[in-house]
């Protein structure tokens, strides 16, 4: 019987232990209540031993087994981690930094994106695992690679000789001449003029770049993981008939909207804290309205997080509710991460359902009960859908893209401000937003508020949004919205793009400074701060 | 008509708007009240697009207009941001950082001044301007390329192997034969010895190198500079009529006395902040006394500063204050920066006297009124000059470079600790002296403070103190004064080279220890701390 | 008359000081009381001028009036600090940092230790200076190079070729095949499995490493240091009478046991201050139980440290009681650093006895008084042995290695966390244990303390400790003993090696979290913190 939703499991990682263990590990999982496992991530080594020799024998009774005990399986593309007769041969692969040296074999998210080899490669496993496992009805999901996230330019993405190329090739399509690139980011001052696109750098920490390279550059950077991940969606929905998402964080790098373009499902990890996870709501709220079905929370921790230091521990009673919140917010699957804890390497510390010699930890029960919970529920939860209030608030990742290169405050950081400042006294009120990309259906809703939003002319938010309010819409806007061109650069009309024009008002000045409080004397005579 | 001092201005960049918004912005110059602009900075690719063809169109349309408004020019020359087309053709022209990476394009400061190639550019686009606006009456002054300074050598300066061969020659002039090398520093210990001057490395941040080595190293890197503006300075002078000078800046690391040399005024830029704003006063009482002219505040901002944020908010009024200071102090000139905030680019939130959409910022009214009162003061004060009051107090560059590299108690920095112990508290007590550089005539002043003056040998100051003092001088000395060679080391056949003998006194032992209070016993039983 | 100890010295720099000035020097040390004084640190290139020239007349000069004057000579090899005509024809003698870039000349501690070519003329020159005082009685010991150490593997040691090869070689030695070293290690996740020992990466601080393999090149890099040590150690074994040793420091970097299984005599540097001066008796503790001869602390500072600035400021009263602690824990020696202050580089500011003009610092007469009371106590010393308590707490360094990269605790670090949480104790208990490798001799002892020891197959002494408990011992264990394989790994059997089997308990689960305090409440309701 193929287990049905709400999903409860973990990642299960057979191909570091003994074979003959799967058995005392379901029964485990049995005895624990769960249902699914995702299983795959990071095993590319086991899959493809030497180059072109394959073995998914024993993926392949993992997944017997797995079936045979009732537990769904969500597979995953290994792509992360490539092994270390692919780093050797072809160390183009691997991220080169900007002093010019590449990444070591032995880690995950070093390989380059945009590698042409890498994409061979990458090929090649997703098309064997896809034909092995495509048409397997106890495998319910994809998981393309893990975790896609591009820090700030100057610390993770490649600088290699490809991406370069790439990202000038990428700005020739968006501004066709150069001319276009000059006018739009205003190289003008500092003789930063470029002449082709060929002569555009790449950022490096110790230069002082043009903010408008910087945000382009993250742009870019987003953009090549998402191709990265289209290259292997394609594959996988031509070989396989299950749902295929990609594991996405709670960080602003890479584009939400433009990666499930292509992707059928939102999976979204998080390791939220005991005192930070109110944060998580809206990061659920967003993932919701990506596509017209539930999310999977893929990953969270049980306990503590932890690489090679445990952190983060959680008082009893975290588990059980951080377990349900995905689901009370539009989830249809929790994972831990991870089922059986590592016996070694860079994560050995990190919390779990069992401990690396086969003991449960202290949360088991709460594992149990939340696995009766969500049985309990199953009925329930599987006819009810979540009802939309009619209340937006919109997340724009151009617009952390912008402010990450240009806080224009100091310390300001736009997720966090996002949620602290805007999302989170919506929740005190007791209101209910969806969390929007720009590219969103306004006509769902009824109130949409825009904070921290610079460049209104993203997704042609600037006409929709008009239009939109002219139809009864009621958008509450600002601070910080509406002054920046999608180029990171100020409009020269007016202090705003259109937000004077279209309420009749005019700014006078703006007074940025420092973070501070100013006083508001009203006409009046009343003072507020 | 041409306009007299007091200047009040700021500096403007037409290369980065369109022609026909010049009339605008020098309508609100007029209604500012300012007389004079800083133009040309920076906009080398706008004057010299492709290598060898130079457009001054746009810029003597600039200054036209200017001149037809009454509003002076200061020409700058565009050599601290190269053209694009020069930095790809030959790339040697930027900076080499010390993990053998060059700087990217698109930066400013980023270019080595010790390249030749680098220079016969320099020297061209120079030698173009000067035919230019050589002789244009409306052109009151030229300023050389923008705020030559040298951080500490672990970060700024190019390691080049021009740079290197020009230290090494430098060394080699200096000394001779590298044995006095040897000799002056020491490097008898831990077996540093050199055998010839090849052997000389640059500093390296990974290094733990020799403190007089690190004090040559950033001896060379002021000089560099200074002999690069020389270069210009010389073409200048054949071919302008109108004063040379650079804009310097509260900054230690290029030296402001070899500077001048060559150039007819002194220019300075400060940022100082409302709670920093006194510090300025030191450096100002410097500028004063390095050319017997007046000093021109090429640079200040009117309400924050900012590169890509906006910081040190200035509550009102200070504006006008910080305006009038430079001029109380013995400067004709006070330049804001900038007149109309930039659209785009690296210092996109830095304040102005005007928006980056044509409007006036809040200040506007404190500009038009100090321009009111330099207007009222004008004649009293070109009819009047500072007065000296007999009273100095030593400034070093020699001195910040050796305790850059040995601060000999922790926590102690030059500059700070002169503005703060020993400037300061002269400033407390009413006291107005000159700050003055070693080379200095001494015959000006009765009274002289030498603090924190390790090395009394520079600039022959241990004769010239000798003589002026019998004839009459009252020199007071330190504390860590005439405790170090010029070269960075001890003497050994005292603790101070001359203090002793001079004094007729001896030091049994001092006690450098961490910062901390000593009590001090006198003869009479009474303790002073 | 060779001096007998107890020894009260400094270390001398004659090549740094005109040799005429000896004398006075000697004059000093007399007055002072000392009777050792510790030469040749350093100086090579005075040494071997050029290459294969040499030059101990300098050096034979000062031993000569030394020993005249009854001071006892230790000699030191000068090889931590090549001369720059090895630098210079040998680049490939200078570390290689992880960006590729090679130290620059003129510092210390920055040569390969296992360069070829280094310990070619490494060997060289100790084989002459051997020659020259292996046989005179007025040396009375060799110290080889100065203060190995080496710090986390991101920082300081060296990553060349050669470096590299020796690491494979040593993993290739002990592991035999690659299989057992991924078996050993877990390279099964994130697909790190290595197929030979050629493909073993070395630490670059850009990449996420495995702990394993971190544990194993630190270990590396201590066998490096080591095997460097043993090669000098080798040559004097053969050419000088004069006992052999290394002057080790506070750190866990280099294997204080492994070191010693070749040298005879443990030689110690600190520079504890006033407020942690606590710290350094386990160190002393330790010092007194690997060899069965007094130890020697070779550095210790006078009254403040410093390099270029003088911190750490000692009040009146410590030189002395600094002086006789490392006497009164097992020692027979007691060296300043240094005799006379540096005149000039690294170390400038450095306290001493006497300063760089050669006047005796304000600690002279806490010297003369030590030296009074050295002497006073001599017959009662030498006649003297510590006595055993029959107490050990365990030391490893093989411990440290696995929690550098693998803390478990956030903020856990072993040598300060084994001084305070355990050691100290002890000592306020007015427990006197001797601190012990896991090698030590169990059986010295009836009550042994093991915290903070992860890997209790070190040394075998799982097997060691089971029979000594047998025959009687009292083992106390713990915290986070027992937790490791010796290559870093959990087990997989249990959460402990062998602790439960042992105790017959049973852990249900373990909590290490963050640090935070978790009660216990005990089964008659009791609550402890």
């Amino acid at each position: 019987m193929t287990p049905k939703p709400p999903y409860l499991g973990a990642a299960y990682y057979p191909e570091d232990w003994p074979l003959e263990q799967i058995d005392e590990d379901i029964r485990l999982m049995k005895e624990a209540g769960v249902n699914i496992a995702r299983v795959g991530e990071f095993a590319w080594s086991r899959m493809e031993p030497e180059e072109g020799k394959f073995d998914f024998g024993w993926l392949r009774l993992a997944v017997n087994k797995l079936s045979e005990a009732d537990i769904a399986v969500i597979m995953c593309t290994p792509t992360c981690t490539p092994p270390v007769w692919l780093t050797e041969r072809y160390p183009e692969v691997l991220f080169m930094h900007t002093n010019g040296t590449r990444a070591k074999h032995g880690a995950r998210r070093h390989a380059c994106p945009t590698s042409r080899i890498y994409r061979m490669h990458c090929e090649r496993i997703v098309t064997k695992l896809a034909e092995e496992f495509g048409h397997d009805e106890r495998v319910i999901g994809w998981q393309i690679d893990n975790e896609f996230h591009s820090l700030s330019p100057a610390r993770r993405p490649c600088v290699c000789p490809e991406c370069v190329k790439k990202f000038q090739e990428m700005m020739r399509e968006r501004f066709g001449t150069i001319e276009k690139l000059n006018e739009a980011w205003g190289t003008g001052l500092w003789s930063q003029t470029y002449q082709s696109f060929e002569q555009l750098p790449t950022p490096d920490p110790e230069t002082w770049h043009h903010p408008s390279l910087l945000a382009a550059w993250q742009e870019f950077y987003s953009a090549a993981y998402v191709d990265f991940a289209k290259h292997q969606a394609d594959i996988l929905h031509k070989l396989a008939s299950q749902p295929v998402g990609t594991d996405m964080m709670a960080f602003t790098g890479v584009h939400y909207g433009r990666m499930h373009e292509f992707l059928d499902v939102v999976m979204f990890n998080h390791y939220h804290t005991m005192e930070n996870l109110w944060q998580v709501g809206m990061w659920f709220d967003l993932c919701r309205t990506i596509k017209n079905r539930p999310f999977w929370n893929t990953e969270t921790q049980t306990c503590w997080n932890g690489s090679v230091t445990a952190n983060g521990y959680k008082e009893p009673g975290f588990c059980r509710a951080n377990s349900w919140l995905p689901i009370a917010m539009g989830a249809e699957a929790n994972l831990y991460w991870l089922w059986r804890q590592h016996w070694s390497g860079q994560e050995i510390m990190h919390g779990s359902v069992i401990s690396s010699c086969g003991r449960p930890l202290h949360i088991f029960g709460e594992v149990q009960e939340t696995a009766k919970g969500f049985d309990a529920a199953a009925v329930f939860l599987n006819k009810t859908k979540p009802t939309k209030t009619g209340l937006a608030m919109h997340f724009s990742h151009l617009a952390a893209w912008i402010f990450e290169h240009q806080p224009i405050v100091r310390g300001f950081r736009y997720s966090t401000y996002l949620n602290e400042k805007a999302y989170r006294p919506m929740l005190k009120a007791q209101l209910r937003p969806d969390v929007i990309l720009p590219e969103a259906n306004l006509y769902d809703y009824r109130v949409i508020f825009s904070p921290f939003l610079p460049a209104l002319d993203e997704d042609n938010l600037r006409e929709k949004i008009k239009s939109w309010v002219e139809a009864g819409g009621t958008w509450i806007v600002g601070p910080l919205s509406d002054i920046r061109t999608v180029h990171a650069a100020n409009f020269t009309h007016a202090p705003f793009g259109s937000l004077e024009e279209w309420a009749g008002i005019r700014c006078r000045f703006s007074v940025p400074g420092d973070p501070r409080n100013f006083k508001i004397r009203w006409l009046d005579g009343r003072v507020s701060t």
